[in-house]
């Protein structure tokens, strides 16, 4: 790819290593331009690496210009990326052809280098950590706090009071509203007995963590994998859930289809009988973004290689009962895979 | 206005009072639709008012047979709403005219209803009572900090441990980071007599809250809009952006043009002689959207009509030294504004 252009704030970070919240980044051949406003031109040129800086008030506009002097005829870019209304002003001053390639930073960035995965290495300790000390703070102050209190409690262990940035708002669902693949916090209250998820992650240098646990409240839970639930019920799906994700963690390989993966998932949960409960797909990719590719879904062609990172997280959700979702992010190795 | 698609969260709620990550909404005349994906159709089920709860896998194939079905000829979008992608998928497989109207749903709640002026009151008063606890959080813990640490010291306030959502991600900075507008917080240590700026709101049933305040930390610091300063500059610079602010309230009133009331402030600090270090437009319109229509900058041409909520913020920026941002929420009365 010679001539490319971005704004996605990851996207750009990837290429030099630095972002703001508005921006233009074009690559001309070896010639790179970052293009932001004044309020980010100082922090830019102390961070941004291998690129012109370019203030302008106008952001695309300037970005016009620059590709009208530069006397290019192909430009690439992503249709995720821009709206209609920016990729229309942009491309109807010029007479340059612009050529879609949905996510193509998301694919350059697929394969992680030993760089980002000692970082997201580093990401999915602290987040794990962060587990821990999450579980220690529920046990000795979470009984009789609502879901709100105790998000909030969330949000400050895994910030770490401010040290880390959040990979997403946390997730702190009790009984019912953990039946709720992307619940809010309500006023409910936590009580002893209660079945409770927890899905949370944080950024170390920019790349993210991501993980998901389920315990009965008990007033002295661990999240390790392993759990006990004094419901049949609860039980049952918990134990589906977990057997689930461990066959699609060793369906992991490289050469193997993302399909492939969600398929063997899928099939212990559907042999169970909760086939119709399993409402979303079994991973996601992990990095610079949250959610990225590769994509592990039941449609996903997608060839798995080594050093991909993603998440294996099935999920079982009885609507006005209760839910469960286990989740851990690997990483592929040579021969399967690393549990980060 | 007969037929339109909306997907953006906040544009979606204004239409049915719920929206969540994933869903798209059709108006065609007076039926209304709520797509969703099998995660959300629980919570819209409980919530979505005035329209069809439709659950799909994907969203943007129910819409297009949705429309199918329905024989129209034009549908309203708005372009910026809209990914180049999404929007393709979309049209090109229908033989219908998708009429582009930018902002269309901004500006549908440009003129705030009683309901919702109450509770933007609400916010706004919310808001300020925790630029209040923060001030006396700072002076009793605050020195020796740094601003990581108090930047999650305004988020916990400004959330009051979960119970309200964050408006945007609190600007907490010190000294030469308070000279980049939209600063993120850092190691820097708070010690007596350090500049600080504070940018900070919260969402009350869903509105945003927005304020910026500065003042010289001595350990017994309020957020009054009155300070004063042992520097002669800061001082200077402070009661310049102090004057600015007023002039530019005093010039808002039903009937005058947005780039007007930019122009009074503006001409303010240019006389000072600090017209090269005010890098932003005057302020922003604040709703469901923290940055809405209408926008006060000095291209535009909206004219001021009574009940539209906007902020008015001038700042100076001095780099590697320090800067100073007064921002408050004013709604258009009658006869000129209520401060917010």
């Amino acid at each position: 790819m010679q001539n490319y252009i971005l704004i996605d704030e990851n996207a750009v970070y990837y290429e030099c290593s630095f972002s703001c919240d508005n921006e233009i980044f074009i690559v001309l051949g070896s010639e790179k331009f970052f293009i932001t406003d004044p309020r980010y031109t100082l922090e830019a040129n102390e961070k941004v690496k291998g690129a012109a800086v370019i203030e302008a008030q106008d952001l695309q506009a300037k970005a016009a210009e620059i590709l009208l002097n530069s006397h290019i005829k192909e430009l690439c870019f992503d249709p995720k990326e821009w709206t209609v209304d920016a990729y229309q002003k942009l491309s109807s001053a010029l007479d340059i052809t612009f050529t879609p390639a949905a996510n193509f930073s998301q694919k350059k960035r697929i394969i992680k280098s030993e760089d980002e995965i000692a970082i997201i290495r580093e990401a999915a300790r602290l987040g794990a950590a962060a587990f821990d000390t999450f579980a220690r703070h529920l046990n000795a102050h979470g009984k009789g706090k609502n879901e709100k209190y105790l998000f909030f409690d969330a949000i400050e262990k895994f910030q770490k009071h401010g040290e880390y940035a959040l990979s997403f708002e946390p997730i702190v669902a009790i009984e019912e509203n953990a039946a709720k693949p992307h619940a809010l916090p309500t006023d409910k209250i936590l009580t002893l007995g209660d079945h409770l998820l927890v899905d949370a992650g944080l950024k170390y240098a920019r790349y993210c963590s991501d993980r998901t646990r389920c315990a009965q409240f008990d007033g002295n839970i661990s999240f390790a994998k392993q759990q006990s639930f004094s419901d049949a019920t609860h039980q049952k799906v918990y134990d589906t859930v977990l057997k689930a994700q461990e066959a699609s963690i060793k369906a992991v390989k490289p050469g193997v289809k993302a399909s492939d993966i969600d398929k063997a998932g899928r099939a212990i949960i559907e042999k169970a009988g909760f086939g119709d409960y399993f409402v979303h797909s079994t991973g996601h990719g992990v990095g610079l973004d949250i959610h990225e590719e590769p994509f592990i879904s039941s449609r996903s062609q997608t060839l798995i290689e080594e050093n991909m990172i993603f998440t294996i997280e099935p999920g079982i959700y009885l609507p006005n009962a209760f839910g469960v979702r286990i989740e851990d992010m690997i990483r592929v190795s040579a021969n399967g895979v690393e549990i980060l």
